[in-house]
């Protein structure tokens, strides 16, 4: 179990190389945020790409080219502050490193969108299961054949998060999730899976496989994942992300995310 | 009383020229919006002034440059659609036009940003009073002393409107508007005008003073006059805006703008 501390300290504990595993669970109630740097060109239709698909790209934050200090976390800097990074050229995955002070440049803008670990929080408070955390695995995600609303250069398919629950789990998890638009929001499909194209739950295209128990159903979830394969459907120059789970720190609280 | 017409209906009408007064009221359950059109090498900043400050600037629909077919009204000619438009230059206002297709250009982007007519149509069906439609005048509005968060060269004061209510009407008004996220959804201060810089109820900065009776206390919502300051805050070659009251009619349903 890590130590809870806050989102500066673990920030720090990153930008001095003290912490290069993924963040999930560290510095809990603080969201943590997917995060995009594209060039600024591309900026308007990408920001215009995450406005027309809110449930899998919820804004957090964007900033004026050139900057790396997030309204949401003031002193922060993206180029330094999360423990792991991949870069992309011409939509091609090139390589993963720890810092991106050699990549981001004054001609790129950064975005941080939300990430579901402030909702599992709010769904573990209601005694909802979340099975991939009991069974220490990464959650089950899936491409769905459902097609996000283009902008620009920019397309992407629905990529979804699964959590199995009975029928009266998932009514109470409707309601607990619906708070948290700016993390996902509600779920987007509950039971047969075959109904947004995907085939075997056993198989997952990212992310770990988990038990389903007689009696649940899967939910899904809109998941950021999408927003990277969005930002890297267009042959840019360069697009660094977060790798998977070492993500963004802010000093945001979780119920700064709610509607109500 | 306006008779009651589909929104394809109303905008053939304005179209056509045969309708060229303010759109309060016709289409009632269809979503109107406000208009902002400017040029390209401005719209990122503009959209990321409307997504730092959603209250004020919901965001219903953007178009890629030069796009006049909202995708929240398809057929529809944003140019031609709306009965009347004003138009800046380097932040100015020169003409109010019926027809802007002589003003935009292939390099012009067009953003459209909810209007509170969604949530009236809630409130009063709360049972809610709506003082300014009880006295036949526009609503309120006032500049207040809070900042919006700028973005680019774009800022702008938060501006308001208010609506007089007893306090248990206020507290059912918080919950029928947050459900209206975008149309400015709940609230942004209720009670002493003071603590947001208005000095005097009686003398909006928009709109008409209405009547607030023994016992009411005036209750504020974020107001879209906002974005039109936010547009000409800045010294660009042309901006084009909706008229007061001349707004856009939507496809979508009042219902479709609920976050639950």
């Amino acid at each position: 179990m890590k130590p809870d501390i806050s989102p500066r300290q673990l920030r720090q504990l990153i930008r001095n190389g003290k912490w290069t595993t993924p963040t999930s669970g560290a510095a809990s109630g603080y969201p943590q945020a997917n995060l995009v740097m594209l060039p600024a060109a591309a900026a308007f239709n990408f920001l215009l790409f995450c406005v027309r698909n809110p449930k899998p790209c919820p804004i957090l934050d964007v900033l004026e080219p050139g900057r790396v200090e997030p309204i949401i976390a003031p002193g922060a800097d993206l180029c330094t502050d999360l423990p792991r990074y991949k870069i992309f050229e011409k939509g091609e995955f090139k390589t993963e490193v720890e810092d991106v002070s050699d990549y981001f440049n004054e001609n790129m803008v950064s975005f941080l969108l939300g990430c579901s670990f402030s909702f599992e929080n709010a769904m573990l408070a209601a005694g909802l299961p979340i099975r991939n955390m009991e069974e220490g695995k990464n959650v089950s995600m899936y491409t769905t054949d459902q097609r996000c609303a283009p902008a620009g250069p920019f397309s992407a398919p629905l990529v979804v998060t699964m959590r199995p629950m009975t029928p009266q789990q998932a009514i109470r998890a409707v309601q607990v999730t619906t708070r948290f638009h700016l993390t996902h929001g509600a779920p987007v499909h509950l039971g047969d899976p075959a109904q947004i194209g995907i085939r075997n739950l056993a198989v997952p295209d990212f992310g770990d496989p988990v038990t389903i128990q007689p009696g649940e159903i899967p939910v899904f979830w809109a998941c950021g994942v999408t927003s990277q394969l969005a930002a890297t459907s267009a042959p840019l120059p360069r697009v660094i992300t977060h790798a998977p789970g070492h993500m963004f720190v802010s000093d945001l609280r979780d119920e700064d995310l709610t509607i109500l």
